[in-house]
């Protein structure tokens, strides 16, 4: 369930915040996966979209998208280029690499259509996922320029600021990292074209930057996670999970009080990480804790103050992750002032290849 | 991607088990959400099927099948009665309740057609998630009865199974919990026709039990929570998520060898219980471990000894809760002797209502 008003204005804060800095802004589309919403972001000024997939590239490019980053150190295969050689005759079409082998098995694949493609080279900021470290990035560059590849700039995903405390480090150190990467990158002698941030934790700390884009992806409806890393307020949730009661546990000896709503990982995700209080949020009951998750149950401890919702009350639940919950469902409901005014089909569920 | 022989294998085994008990089967079909293994289950003696919501159970009776039990506490609007009275013009349909006004809502919404559903009333066997205690099963029974609905039995999930060492103490913990909830349902003046358990790691203990049948999920495919809980062996996995290794780090001062692999929690899910070693397991290399999981990214630590896989290497990954991750896809392949022999549709995918 979205509201399309907190929808409207999380898209617009977040273009304005870099239209003012001079970035350029490409959201990661993997959040929404929508072609309404990628609509809207085109239209508040994003020069792109940012996916993680191929699947997802030919969904946003078949509903009109033109400039498409793949933000992932894709391996192309036959298959890959295949897909990669015809979305580039309709898109511009950029793709990350973070290795010789990686770089040298897409011009191979691509064969005489490489140069149709722009690669970004990823640089590792501090999350220690994917990535290489500075030094290596002209090792990487060159491979791809001689295997025909367009070299466009470098990119990086500071993933590390998904820790309470962490965005302000992370934000450095992805400034840090960009910075010698693309340093690194034009004492080689390639023009640097892009340097590439992410994410929402650190876009909106506009902090000074060597970036030329960022890629935010959550910004558009926050979630439990950006609540309880303070990225952002209870009323700027665009996205909840609405929820009915379907048990419910007085207080006895020894127990909390409790009741289960038929919400549970399969449409809110499981993502859970160690500092989160627990597996989302409830909008209206801040208080409350959602303790366990199993696939159609939540879990939720309420706080003593507060009277126990009765049977059948329906309950609002911020998921973690919204990415994750977005990919669980084929369709959301859309409303405005609580009312419902649209669905819209999430059209790149599930593409995960 | 399915191994069509380890299921079948799997899919005797339980049904094997049971039969020689004198138990019945009821698998729990949200774990497969398939039409085909569903036939398979029931061909093999399973007298019916469990589902979790009304949209499963739609599913499968429009598949043929025509006896399930939805074992969940639903919280029955106008609206699902609907739903529910038209399954019950087909097929033999059976609703959990754990609350005396859960049974009050659902006799009201369903009316004069309350008679065509019967209902189990949930007990708490310790995983203290839904479900009464003991001393309130006769209440909410009599409440069943009074609303015109069918009582049939009692049921109990015991999830509490699912963390190391306890599947013996929760398998007598259930079988407690069913015996003291099936007496006093008898003492009520009710006829006790079915009592009805849990669990893929509690129905494998094969230890006396009061119930007369049994309801396990994940036992056709396994995953790397039911290997880490000893329920089930490495050549028992009959599910695995093949990916490719997109990035590879060598050993750096300070640093473990890592490969990422273009898996990540959408395609796996991402529950980890606080005992698991990771995000899942790699089927080939047992001392590998999945450290990190982003949504496309599983970041692998590599044991010392083993030679780190290539780029571009295809490496087969077993989740940890197979139930989320077959929820993530629309289409699994089979394979036999590693040759692909079919596709089949993931039919009740998302139906979470």
């Amino acid at each position: 369930m979205i509201d399309i008003d907190v929808l409207d204005r999380n898209i617009e804060r977040m273009a304005a915040s870099l239209r003012n800095r001079g970035l350029k802004l490409r959201p990661h589309a993997k959040t929404h996966k929508t072609h309404e919403i990628a609509s809207k972001q085109l239209a508040a000024g994003a020069v792109g979209l940012t996916v993680a997939t191929i699947g997802e590239a030919e969904v946003f490019v078949e509903g009109g998208a033109s400039d498409i980053f793949i933000a992932y150190p894709l391996w192309v295969d036959t298959h890959h280029a295949d897909r990669l050689r015809q979305l580039a005759t309709v898109a511009t079409i950029a793709v990350g690499i973070d290795s010789v082998e990686g770089a040298t098995a897409m011009g191979r694949s691509l064969g005489a259509d490489a140069g149709s493609i722009s690669v970004l080279i990823e640089v590792d900021s501090g999350h220690h996922r994917s990535g290489v470290l500075p030094g290596e990035v002209s090792l990487v560059a060159r491979a791809a320029a001689v295997s025909g590849l367009n070299i466009a700039g470098v990119f990086t995903f500071p993933g590390h600021s998904y820790t309470p405390g962490m965005p302000l480090a992370a934000a450095n150190n992805e400034n840090e990292a960009l910075s010698l990467a693309a340093a690194e990158l034009a004492s080689a002698g390639f023009d640097v074209k892009e340097i590439s941030g992410g994410s929402t934790p650190t876009a909106l700390l506009e902090g000074e930057t060597v970036a030329t884009e960022l890629r935010p992806g959550v910004y558009i409806f926050g979630d439990a996670q950006q609540l309880e890393l303070e990225r952002c307020a209870w009323d700027e949730i665009a996205l909840t999970v609405a929820t009915t009661v379907v048990s419910r546990h007085e207080a006895r000896s020894g127990n909390v009080r409790r009741i289960v709503v038929d919400a549970g990982s399969k449409i809110l995700g499981s993502d859970r990480p160690g500092w989160a209080t627990g597996y989302g949020r409830l909008a209206d009951y801040p208080d409350a804790r959602i303790t366990a998750l199993s696939e159609h149950h939540a879990t939720i401890e309420w706080p003593e103050n507060t009277d126990l919702p009765m049977l059948g009350q329906r309950l609002r639940v911020i998921p973690n992750h919204v990415c994750l919950a977005m990919n669980l469902v084929d369709e959301v409901t859309v409303v405005q002032d609580g009312s419902l005014v649209d669905r819209w089909s999430v059209a790149a569920r599930g593409r995960n290849s």
